[in-house]
């Protein structure tokens, strides 16, 4: 049975599609059980009974908004997203999901769960639409500003562990997010990175990916420093959406173009649905000591049962321990 | 007269569409006058005759794919680019338009027209879509990787007065890409460059512009270092791309939406141009002592045409003695 800890609290609409999406959970994959914590009374109006269904009462929770999530810690342990980290540090789960700010899960990270020890940085790694639907991993997106070259490399270990295992690509390829295809392109820290990537026998390397390809290139990793990916990721999410809302008024410009929308209904909802990250899961933050998945803020509940369908994805395949067989071995032989 | 040097065999498609993109331009408008550079005999079958076209004859030209732009140029001053520049810089014209590789035209800027001596370094300026359609200036796509936070307020300083002057934007902001909107975002020269165009008043500083605002702002200007810059232009580029795909493949996936899509046939159209930069016109070359555009490589005649109209615009605004005005007033009060 995987245990999984759910912050009920956390998340722009929470409770209501938070428990929603436990409840969702539960009923598809009959492996799990998860332990809820939050505010009873608000969430009671959607909650159900369910055999594998534990709520650890608490009426403390962090708002959406906060900016200080270190001062938030140290003031209240009691809040729902820490507690629910708290779970998992006292190995009574084996993963965390939390639709809260993704600061205060990097803070309770660090200091509740804790780094694993051959991991030497956290890397937060959403995954990104695709045209074909499978997405892609892009990390670090957390706005880390000061990452070495070594730091990238160990993220592009883990997350070709997390691809190969969890979404079952055969070979995946890590591609370095750069302004050109050539070996050559880039600032030093983009060519020192090259230069790793291409020499480690723990990965395969795809090489440059221009973001031109970004919807459409082969490889299943993406990697920049936190500052570019972050960039990258707030890109496409804005790209999307102003076009997104450039078709919605195209549509409603003349009747002509109203009545084809009928009938592309269903095509426009599959378009829509395709770009929606929802559709996918979750962050996923790598280098903890157990699984941390950030679901999206604004989740609804199905975005979050995916969230939890990628936790117990990631704790059926072992990847913590894989990642940290890989990684010693690594340091071992003074790679 | 606005006198213009076009180089007639630059881009993808040469010489055709810009031949006919040049012709194109003479019909609209009657305060110009052209120079066009390259082969008699390639270009023959699309001249026509016109009392303000003179057409000087080079078998010589680029090849789009030219690797090493400065041999080229030390090989061969021939070249139908760089006999176009030097007509810049001789006097004979205003402004150069070509859809040749752009690290050429880079080339030929500072061997052959050389720098404002006001402007310490060249910055290369597309114009990118936009939700309202009136296009943004995004700096520095150059690829530039070794920028100081002073390089950037010299051209958020130009593209104020372009504009200003040439889009006629009342008081044109001037935004930061960054990761987040606080003051405090971004690595440590996001934040001095923050600082210092802050500090400015020779510009209206909107603050940091989060990249999820891309095609919505109301910013005028989008300002970042070349790597970042030219991630965002490539990632906007890559997400249209792919979202074009995308609505394509729905579009056949079944008989109904094929049918809607005939009724939306105009209001896809639509949706296509506003994406489309050949709409609105070439990159700005911004920091040679001359007009310099460069036209989309897959320039069409209509695309070609705006990169002669905003050559002629930048001529007629008197751009480059309004910059340096600027600039130079700026040094003399030791700001």
């Amino acid at each position: 049975m995987i245990r999984i800890a759910v912050d009920g609290m956390g998340g722009d609409y929470a409770p209501e599609p938070i428990v929603k999406g436990t409840l969702m959970a539960l009923e598809k994959f009959d492996n799990i059980e998860i332990t809820l914590f939050g505010d009873e009374t608000k969430m009671a109006p959607y909650l159900k009974q369910h055999p594998r269904l534990q709520v650890i009462h608490t009426t403390h929770f962090l708002e959406m908004g906060e900016k200080d999530p270190i001062r938030a810690y140290r003031k209240n342990k009691e809040l729902s997203m820490f507690m629910a980290m708290q779970h998992v540090k006292d190995g009574l789960s084996d993963a965390v999901v939390s639709a809260g700010p993704t600061q205060a899960l990097v803070v309770g990270g660090h200091f509740i769960i804790r780094r694993m020890a051959s991991m030497p940085r956290v890397a937060i790694a959403p995954i990104v639409p695709s045209l074909d639907g499978r997405g892609r991993i892009l990390l670090d997106s957390g706005a880390n500003v000061d990452f070495k070259p070594e730091h990238l490399l160990s993220f592009a270990i883990y997350a070709s562990i997390v691809a190969n295992k969890v979404l079952k690509r055969e070979k995946p390829q890590v591609a370095l997010i750069n302004i050109g295809t050539e070996d050559s392109k880039g600032r030093d820290f983009d060519k020192e990175t090259f230069a790793l990537l291409e020499a480690s026998k723990d990965i395969n390397f795809y090489g440059n990916l221009e973001p031109k390809e970004i919807l459409t290139s082969e490889a299943d990793i993406f990697l920049s420093d936190g500052f570019t990916s972050n960039i990258v990721m707030k890109t496409m999410e804005g790209t999307a959406k102003g076009m997104g809302m450039i078709l919605k008024r195209e549509i409603k410009s003349s009747i002509f173009a109203t009545i084809g929308a009928l009938f592309m209904r269903k095509a426009l909802k599959r378009f829509k649905k395709s770009l929606d990250a929802s559709e996918i899961g979750g962050a996923l933050l790598m280098g903890f000591d157990g699984i941390v998945i950030k679901a999206q803020g604004a989740s609804q509940s199905y975005g979050f049962m995916n969230g939890i369908r990628q936790a117990k994805e990631m704790v059926d395949a072992n990847v913590i321990q894989l990642v940290s067989e890989v990684l010693t071995k690594k340091e071992a032989v003074g790679e």
